[in-house]
């Protein structure tokens, strides 16, 4: 078998501190890096070596993976060691917008290091699991060259092309249900509480309940790719009539319902300008028309 | 084996007219009505009896199922025939406000008539699935008698209870997600357009998505019944820090993302009020405190 590659991991919040034990674990000879030393010591204690600083951290290892909050941090961190960066393979591990990862590997790029741009796509805990995925985009070569490596981090590793940005372009159209999605459970845990039940009474039904939001979502994205929304599963116009009796459940329950008017102002938009009769996927092209 | 109860089933839109199928499939002498009468045309072929009027409708069985679109509605059918509601199980299948399921309930039994509130959490044509859900509460003889032929819809059949809104609380508990779930996946798709790229490349990430947001799910109600917030899996600040890359990311594709203002205000009260390094779940207490 051949040796495992050296790692070195910049940054150990939960996600850093996940993927930096999951190299230790395969066996990778790991460095790893964090502004606040004490972070480093669970991992220490499992064999990582704590470097002294970025730019030991840099020199360590020929791939270095950060795991920054966002693009302007991982920059922030790297620029006062840019020259030990030359001839490296840098994966950047963040969320944050298509513009900013093409900025930063731009500038990697101008320090002679390689680059792929990636993004966790699951919760710090399911690092290193079979089915976790990741997603990288970028320079093809480091791809191929440390795949088995990064592979180590999630069995569902995914390499979208070679555009910097790709990865976190998908990882924000993916990710972008999560928090509203969030809300409408939050929403209904609060109503279910003002009634005296519990939040975990509704969750055995939520969790269904997602299952059934993901199995039409291929009908919904066939509908968007074709522009062809006459032949609906679900109408504006069923979720139109749905949306009085929605926000009176909140109403009811004493909650703020605020969050629903833009998604009111869509239903409505859409059945003013005649469309209440096409599928719900049809508000995608609302949504592709800002208002001033 | 005994001979199956007789069902009237009242209103055949998309989802009436799967619940009359499965009424017919599974051996049920069915009889029909809708406004419409051509929509029964389909069910008639397939063996179900027209009824000429809502009253012979009404008339023609013990168990009586309207599927209309709110209770508004379905009081509005029923009104002109309320004195053949006497003595006969009727089960409304509808969304709504339980407000204005209590107020239908109150009629019904007015009218000497045993009621049971349902809703059908599914799309039509997972009616008579053996893992499709549906929920009722109300008078709890009228379950217990039509139990067995209520399971013909759907082999997760679920008695919430006896209050007759239970069933319309928990189904807009639940299905708050649905819409605001869905505005996200639009506004995926329409930025991997603007990229050149097509929704149907994304399908596969986000139903995986969607299971890690329902994995999630349990941990979130066990914080929200507790009250605890302090042990997150994710943070409000992880969220926040988020949410500026989201937006960018919607305006580069030229989006509308107004609709993100009410969910950014949410993140941004919870960490003024110095719950940043709570859990996200955090914001149901939000919800809980409308503004005036």
């Amino acid at each position: 078998m051949p040796a495992r590659t050296p790692v070195t991991v910049i940054g150990l919040g939960a996600m850093g501190s996940a993927v930096a034990a999951a190299f230790v674990e395969a066996g990778h000879p790991t460095t790893v890096w964090n502004r606040t030393p004490s972070r480093a010591d669970p991992l220490v204690e499992k064999g990582a070596v704590r470097a002294a600083s970025v730019a030991a951290a840099v020199a360590a290892s020929p791939l270095v993976v950060t795991v920054l909050t966002t693009h302007e941090a991982t920059r922030e961190v790297l620029g006062p060691v840019a020259d030990g960066l030359r001839g490296r393979s840098l994966v950047t591990l963040n969320s944050g917008s298509p513009a900013a990862a093409r900025r930063l590997a731009g500038w990697v790029r101008e320090q002679g290091a390689r680059h792929l741009g990636g993004a966790v796509k699951d919760v710090p805990p399911a690092v290193g699991g079979a089915d976790t995925l990741l997603y990288y985009s970028g320079d093809a070569p480091v791809f191929a060259e440390h795949e088995r490596t990064l592979r180590v981090l999630g069995g569902d590793t995914v390499y979208l092309g070679g555009d910097p940005d790709l990865a976190v372009l998908y990882e924000a159209a993916v990710g972008g249900t999560l928090l509203p999605a969030l809300v409408g459970f939050f929403q209904g845990a609060a109503a279910l509480q003002a009634r005296g039940l519990t939040a975990a009474s509704m969750v055995r039904f939520s969790v269904k309940w997602f299952g059934m939001i993901a199995s039409v979502l291929p009908a919904l994205a066939e509908e968007i790719d074709s522009g062809d929304y006459g032949e609906p599963l679900s109408t504006v116009d069923v979720f139109a009539a749905g949306m009085a009796g929605d926000t009176e459940l909140g109403r009811e329950a004493g909650l703020d319902v605020d969050w629903h008017r833009p998604f009111h102002d869509l239903l409505t938009r859409a059945v003013e300008s005649g469309r209440g009769a096409e599928s719900i996927a049809v508000l995608t092209e609302l949504l592709k028309k800002p208002r001033s």
